[in-house]
Parts: structure tokens; C-alpha cells; sequence
């Protein structure tokens, strides 16, 4: 069944995407990670390491005319990106098959990029990414890792990045437990950020 | 001097709105605020204790051709709301000066209300907004204490609401400590909403 | 097999403890509510919603020359406690197999009241541990849910009980995941307490 | 005046140290690095980066017959050490003045190891504890920030220590707020731990 969007903010619900084993990246990191990314009208955003292609949804739900670039290697995240484009209308998202930062290298400029999974080549794909970005862009970076953090944090405070920001989101959902609600955990997760300089 | 926001997303920078010493909600917040009000364009806004107006002014632009009713009653909000307008030349505000929720009495139905500050009126306000909201329409409520917690819990648990949520929202921000990196923490803060029956 | 804690602090791992599905106060929130229950020799401690026993064990652990009265409705719940104290060789616990307050009327004063469950029954729970605890000794009360906290702040604050504290935790634990390390979040507890008046 | 602590866990409130400028371990993080440090009675302890000896205090305390060596380069720090071990009549702390890692050289072979400030020297002091610690004695290093935490991920992820283990505490406490209370956010600390192999 298809569905629409029919909000002007990101933030769909966890279960209205197709999901399957991939990991997927929760909706209130979903939501801060759009924010950070700044996005407007008629941009080219790439999403690096898509999974089920969730944060490419909400992209290309908000940049009406723009163009997102989903880039994903695992085969069930694949076919999961096309089911969600399908699921949500959504025709201004491209299918990138392959690895970070090769597959990469043919791709328009960006205004804007996500990195959301780096299958181990996190270095590379930033220092890849610092290259290509559109002077005055945006990149944000999801992290779980420590080790991941402190790689992008060095990325990130030196040139061609500006601007570093970073913020750490833990966030709970009220659930019931018996007759009682509580506040279910998620995992932190860091949101990492800068801007191409101009 | 007058700022824009450029970008398709909430999230103004907490320095860029004029402050003075009301107490003001914090970008993340203010972002998965926005999330949660599900705002579409051309719809009325009620923001009750508006305080500083940061979440007027972020919904303010988001609903093109809406409008927002920021209720407030202490002085020195009234003004910075003012200011704040001004400021991101957002046309579609009035400011309501007065106490809820003896001042909601007279506005025009909202499809979207956040209760943001509450003066101590917690219960009569949800109460009223019960009655005053449309049909399908949503409330977000913001609170930081206990007590007020448990109050919002119970209105938006009963008819006319349904689909109660919550969220807890724990975030830190990455700031310069010396010559290491650390992240400075936020008070938590729990983001209520529901929907009204149709 | 017979486990010794050869430590002079509380923080026994989780996994040592027998636990079968029944629910476990996890390591870090016991070790703060420990420091919060400022445990002397000699004392008189009731664990009110014992549970697994592991409050109760590690309070026996401490309080040497003292008496724990680990109180219990759940018959599974009432198993474990006693493999719990065989495990550790804990012999200064008393099971008490009833539901609480009625089952602690007939219980000798207690200078130090941990609950950890109530049932339902928290605030009868809690109006019988402030006429039943000893003046100057304290009580703590950790509570999952925002009405718990609420009903805990409400008679907490209130004669015969006076210096009331709270902390909300919430804690990560160090875990792999694939090559990365991560932190997995635990839900949050609040941590009530609170001194009877002398 | 002198103040002693009856109680047989740590957790001193944070207001019963001298404390100056320096910056002080929290309450609820000295709680919880003391469990991690699984201290018994007649231990060598080194408390590396002392700051105000709050953490040498908790542990002399603790470990009757023992000995703690509080480790401090600041001045400031120095003097509170002093006046702190004079408020709580510990009598079982030396206060060696000096940096890290070369003032630890002379000191008697720890079974416990508590690091709270590395002074940029973080990479360096671990290593030396890493051939100082007695076989099968525990390490607790406390970080604030990103870059130390993966530092000391990498040092007590290998040889000669093992059973590495990491928490991550995010803790608030109740304070009020005008007629209503809320919980105000401390900054997360991460308590990183090891065992040397024996």
C-alpha cells in the first residue's frame, strides 16, 4: 500500500517504512539529522550508506526538484530503498549499487550529505566527501561508535570543513509496561556536522 | 538586522533568536517540537506561553499561508515576541497578550496547538485546548517537571485525544574544553502530544 | 556453585545473580541506590519488592551484624531470593512471602527501607514506611514510571519524612558490535529518597 | 570543621568537600567509579590526577589498612587534597605533588589505579600503569571527552590488561524550579575499567 507524506517536517513514523534485518536509523535522529542538514529547495544530496533508505525519504520528501543519491552496497538495503521509494511516492531518489567512497566518484556534486554507514571506510569516505562537496555545503555524520566520532571529529575541524558542530541525542519513548507507562531507552547515537567552506 | 531562515527544516540557531532572560526552548527541542506538530500549510497555530516566541516563529514559516496565535502573558516575552518577528520577518504571528486560558477564549479554531509554558494553569489549559482544537487536529506538550509530566499524561490519555505519545529527550552539545572535546548536557525535557478524535 | 563478593563495595555483575524471568534492579542502579540507603552496621533493612534479591543481597553484604527483610509476593520471585542468598552464602536475609504493607506490620523497625516494587500499592507502601522507619533513618524508592514518581515526590516531601533527594540515571554499558564498539542504553530509573525526621 | 562519614558505602555529597576552582568528581560518578574500582581492605591505591581528592577521600575511607597515594600537579589541587584529608580525618592518604607519569615512579606497586586528569598526558600515564598495576589489580579511568575515551579504549583493549568494561553515566537531580521540580542534567561521563592479567 502506498502512503503519502502529508506533513511539511520530516519525522515518519519507525513502522511505516519497509524495514527487513537492516538496521534503521530511529525517527528522532531521523528528524535532527534533517535539521542539521539544512536542506532547501533543488539540492543534490547524497545519502552514504542508506540502509532501508529512510533519511533518503525524508531528503527527497523536502527537497522538492532536488535529487537525492542513495548509496548503499548491501543487497537487502538495496531492494529495501526501492520498496520505500515506492511505499512513499517518492521519485527523486537514484539507486547507487556499491561501495563508499568508489562508488561515489561518478556522482553530480552534492549541496548536501548524509553519512549514515560507512562499512569500516569511514576515513576515506569523508576525505572523498570533503573533496566533492559543493562549496558552502553541508555533511552530517551519524555515529555509534567512539572510534567513529573521534575519526570524524578530526575530519571535520580541519579544511576544506568549517563550521564542526556535533551533538549527542539520547532519547526514550513513553511505552506501557502493565498498568503502568515508562520511558524506553534508545541508544545515543552522535550527529556530527560542518559546511564546506565557501 | 533582519535574518532569514533559508532552509526547508526547523532549527534556528539558539544565538540567533533575541533573548533577554525568558527562558527560551532549546533548538533540539524546538526541532522535534515542530516533529511531533505534524504542520502543514495554511493552518492556525496556537502557541501557548510562547515566551521568547522561538516556536512561533519556527512554525510561523513553516506554515505558509497559516497562521500563529503566540499567547503569552509576561510582559517582557510579549516584546522579545515582537522583536522576534521582526527579526526573521515573519508576517504571520499575532501576539496575544493575556493569561490562559482565559485568553484563548476568542481566537479562531487552531488545528495545531504546542503548550510550551503553562503559568501554573496546566490542567485548564489542556482542558480548554481539548475543547477548541479541530477535529484530527494535534497538541504538543512540552514540560520539565514531574508533576506537570503526570497531569499532561492524563489529559491527553482520555477523549477527545487519542494516539497519546512521548518522548524523553536527553541532548548534549559538543563544546571546547581546554584542548579536548566535550559534550555539555541539556536538561531533559519530555515532548507530550496526541491527536484529537475526528 | 557458592560465589563470594570479596569486595568492600556493592556492584555485583548482573549475570551472577540467579534471575529467571522475573525482574532485576541492573548493576549501576543498584550501586547508587546502595550510596543512597548510607548503610551503618548493625541495621535493621527492608527491601520492600525484593524481587531477585539483589538489593537485598547486597545490602546482607554490607549491614554485617544487620538483618534484611526481603519482602516478596511473587512465588517465583520468592525462589530466587533464597538461591540468591545460598549463592552468595548470605545468611542475614529473612524472605517474608506476602504483599506489602500488609506483610510488614508484624516486621521489626527498620532503620533502612529500600522499594523496589509496590504493586500497585506504592502509595499504602509508602504511608506505612514513614510511620513504621525509625527516626533519622532513610528510605529509597526507585520508580520506573512518571505517576510512581509523582505519588513518590508527593509523600516524600511531606512530614514524617524530610531531606528528600532525586536522581534520574540513565547508563550505557561498553558492548561490540561487529568491529565498533557501542553503548547500550539501559532505561532510565529515578532514584527517590528521603530521611524520617528524628 | 571536621566532618566524618558514618556510613559504610561511598558517596559524600559533593557540598561537604573543599573545593576552590578545581574541578570536582560528581557525586554519582564517585559512587560508581569507586564499585568499579572493587576495592578490599590493606590496598595500595594510586588516585592519578587527585583534583580536589575527592575520589583519594572515597577510597581511604573504604580501604582500611590501606594506603592511598593521591597524585596532583596544581597547586590549588594540592592544598584541597590536604585540607580534605584534615575535614574527613583520613589519615591514610599522601599527596604526592608532581605530574604524571614520572611522579608515579617512585611510588609502591598499586593494587587499585583510579585516573581522573591525564593533563594531556593521558597515552602515556595508562601505559605506565599498565606495568606498575599488580597482576590481576583493577583500573578505573574516568573522560570527558571523545579523544580520551578512544585512547583509553585502545590501551585497555589489549595486553597487559583484560576484561575491559565501559560505562557511560548520564545523571540528573531533583532541584525545584518556583513551585515545581525538575531534574538538572550533569554532564555524561564515561567510566572506562580494566583488570590486569595475572
Amino acid at each position: 500500500m502506498s502512503k503519502r507524506w502529508p506533513y511539511a517536517v520530516p519525522g515518519i513514523p519507525d513502522d511505516e517504512f519497509i524495514r527487513g534485518k537492516v538496521p534503521m536509523t530511529k525517527r528522532e535522529i531521523r528528524i535532527l539529522t534533517m535539521a542539521q542538514l539544512r536542506l532547501q529547495q533543488q539540492q543534490v544530496v547524497w545519502d552514504v550508506g542508506a540502509g532501508t533508505g529512510s533519511l533518503s525519504v525524508e531528503a527527497a520528501l523536502i527537497t522538492t526538484g532536488g535529487k537525492v543519491y542513495a548509496i548503499e552496497r548491501n543487497e537487502a538495503g538495496i531492494a529495501l530503498i526501492a520498496e520505500n521509494c515506492q511505499r512513499f511516492g517518492v521519485e527523486n531518489i537514484t539507486i547507487v549499487a556499491g561501495e563508499a567512497p568508489a562508488a561515489l566518484r561518478t556522482l553530480p556534486t552534492p549541496q548536501r550529505i548524509i553519512v549514515g554507514g560507512s562499512g569500516g571506510q569511514l576515513a576515506e569516505i569523508l576525505a572523498h566527501c570533503g573533496q566533492r562537496l559543493a562549496p558552502g555545503g553541508f555533511i552530517v555524520v551519524n555515529v555509534l561508535s567512539p572510534r567513529n566520532l573521534v575519526r570524524t571529529l578530526q575530519v571535520l575541524s580541519n579544511a576544506p570543513f568549517c563550521n564542526r558542530a556535533g551533538m549527542y541525542i539520547q532519547s526514550a519513548q513513553l511505552e506501557k509496561l502493565g498498568r503502568e507507562d515508562y520511558f524506553r531507552a534508545q541508544n545515543g547515537v552522535w550527529i556530527m556536522s560542518a559546511q564546506k567552506e565557501a
